[in-house]
């Protein structure tokens, strides 16, 4: 979990020229909320949904599950009264996809009036270490079993997903040549 | 949960002497990563335990309480596999309780042969901003459950959260002045 202090490092150690951070001494600090805002409000989030989601895969109890068109919002609490094994299922569900939402607020501009395509920065803000280690995680909203219904709320932040993963070297990165094999 | 960039801030902006951080760049770098996986690794856990703990005392169904004497390692998984409720709790309580565990490694210089005052920094290392984002969680080890018999475990731990709470301007700090009434 000590990914995001790496990635100040290498900033601090081989980024003389700020092409993924800032020099300007405000706009470093909006990179650093965001880069900690991932690591303690999504990370944590994201992760104990996965583990909750394999526990209840893996376990020999069976619950009906969870009916893929229904919002977190919808599921029922008569559900969790019955199937208390859901209520941590629930909450990270929950918490991730509001999580989810304030990247979507921030990228969107909704309160600023000004559209972002990065998560730092004045204007349109550019592509720093916040954007690399929030990324990592969230472009597996797949995995940790959102909808594409479910996503269709954060059109800026599907946006966002997929501007990162055009860059050659973000290609580069997931590719083949680092997979553990 | 930003307050960690929020230390940083106040480190570079008013920190000129580099009193609660440090000038060379591999010791602060070490701040830097004990300050993330507290924020990462330690907050999220500490927090959730409190949540499920306080979800548990609230609601209607009543579980046998976990004997006060049983560290998390002894829960027995016949009352997990009875009580699906006490998954999430347990989960949270065990992992926190490792990683106090890191800190008590840490301090307590079991594998570097440097027993240390402070999380980071040379030799007995100095009081830094990442004692005092750790420090504001761990010290609330009683409320979130644990027992004396359980930290016996960390004396270190004890060690360092008292030599903390000695020093005049914590005590300013956690006094009447800044109470939330």
């Amino acid at each position: 979990m000590e990914t995001s202090a790496q990635l100040l490092y290498l900033l601090n150690k081989l980024d003389k020229d700020n092409h993924f951070g800032f020099k300007d001494e405000l706009d470093q600090s909006e990179l650093v909320q965001w880069l900690f805002f991932w690591h303690g409000s999504g990370a944590p989030y994201q992760g104990n949904l996965g583990f909750f989601r394999r526990a209840q895969e893996q376990s020999p109890c069976k619950f009906p599950p969870i009916p893929p068109s229904s919002r977190p919002s919808e599921m029922m609490s008569t559900v969790l009264i019955q199937y208390p094994q859901l209520v941590a299922i629930n909450r990270f569900r929950k918490e991730t996809y509001r999580v989810l939402g304030v990247l979507e607020l921030q990228l969107s501009g909704k309160y600023t009036g000004q559209p972002k395509d990065f998560l730092a920065g004045k204007g349109k803000g550019i592509y720093t270490v916040a954007d690399i280690g929030t990324w990592a995680w969230v472009k597996n909203w797949p995995t940790s079993g959102y909808t594409a219904e479910e996503m269709k709320e954060f059109p800026h932040l599907l946006k966002w997903i997929e501007r990162i993963a055009e860059r050659p070297a973000v290609q580069r990165g997931i590719g083949g040549k680092y997979l553990l094999s």
